[in-house]
């Protein structure tokens, strides 16, 4: 038994590879990378080419993610209890607010992104569905950090990166910004993970109170700030779509 | 190294599972329907839930699958050089056209979705993206069927479903359909799949006039038909699409 385990993580090793950095790897590259004997690997891609997890580019030999990871991901979401609730409800978020939307959920050590509704304008935006962002930076982040015991110690001992220069990244500065996001009961992000953007985010509970994820919305800083501050409605939108959500997974009004 | 390569596969085959029809399971559910011992299962599902694979819900002990799936999903799309070419393209097909585009690919024997732009108008809708289409019914997938030999055993082989009074199912009638689509270049649905709404594709080409896709429109027949047929600017449009993602991938003008 513990031998087949070992090749099902090892499979996963190979495609967490595939999925960062250079994401076009040859055989000796992913061997080199993961530690392990050419004829090891060849088997392991060899069978995931096959079951349509990697491909294989005819012209340069390398190998790539497959096909079959979109089709599982996208069945992932069909199930997703807490997308399908916040449907509805992060669609009147978009319209009221004029800006997009994302539905985030711990995953690793950062936000995995499960629903983003479009800023209701003509401009060309691309979808953010299955991106990860950080915790310690976006207002998601930083709500699910300060509600969620896992993502604290995920965000505590990660190294945290400075994206600009408002990025928090020292421990106990941290500390107080999740203080204070516990406090009011949501967090901003005003120009610390990217210039010019700022965004608010809120918890979701689920009917055990637990925190599941967060909503919120993102947008350009003239829009969404007001003498540097979130502006209130837009705030007020936010933890209104977050109560929505909670109350429909049974989370209880009060 | 066959016995690594067999647990692989073992947990694709629980990854597939999870994927379709119930997609909640308990621990013996996957045990008896890929025909295991309870042991053998527990440890795969357990090293597939400790990758992110698969998810356990703690109240019900059932399992899903998981949030690395999506992640690693939207890792296929981030190196999909197809789609990265047709994104301006496809934006300004849903412009021009005023219906949703779709970009699909073969993928086991279906149309997978690798790029959706909705409807330019107001309205709630669905993205498709990981979403598998039918072959011998759609647009794209008569596309695919008429351009690449692959596809074409799938669909033929296939127990071919009629989904509305006007599906063909017939293998002859199937080529008939194929023959035509070769020869103009392009194919339609018209309530062939869904009551109420027609399709048009056109294939797209790489540098080595492989048909390495299909891109299509699909809206409300009363909008996209004109006299039982689509309409001609529709149709244009579609090809004028195509043709410009098969030159940005190399493929060439004549």
């Amino acid at each position: 038994m513990a031998g087949s385990i070992q090749s099902v993580e090892r499979a996963a090793a190979v495609l967490r590879l595939l999925a960062g950095g250079e994401r076009r790897l040859g055989l000796t590259d992913v061997a080199s990378a993961l530690g392990l004997a050419k004829g090891t690997t060849h088997g392991i891609l060899r069978t995931l080419q096959q079951e349509g997890f990697v491909e294989q580019d005819d012209a340069s030999g390398k190998y790539q993610l497959g096909a079959e990871l979109l089709r599982l991901g996208n069945s992932y979401l069909d199930v997703h209890e807490l997308r399908a609730r916040a449907l509805v409800w992060t669609d009147d978020l978009a319209r009221a607010s004029g800006e997009s939307v994302y539905l985030g959920v711990l995953h690793q050590q950062g936000v995995l992104i499960v629903h983003h509704v479009f800023r209701p304008d003509d401009s060309r935006q691309v979808l953010e569905v299955g991106a990860m962002h950080p915790l310690h930076s976006t207002a998601l982040g930083k709500v699910l950090t300060a509600f969620d015991p896992v993502a604290h110690r995920e965000a505590l001992e990660l190294e945290r990166e400075r994206f600009t220069p408002r990025t928090v990244t020292a421990a106990d500065e941290l500390e107080g910004v999740l203080d204070l996001t516990r406090a009011r009961g949501w967090a901003a992000d005003l120009e610390e993970t990217w210039d010019g953007v700022a965004s608010v985010a809120a918890p979701v509970h689920d009917r055990r109170r637990m925190p599941v994820g967060a909503v919120g919305i993102t947008g350009a800083v003239e829009r969404v700030c007001e003498d540097g501050e979130i502006r209130a409605r837009l705030v007020a939108a936010v933890r209104d779509c977050a109560r929505a959500v909670s109350r429909d997974l049974g989370g209880g009004r009060f």
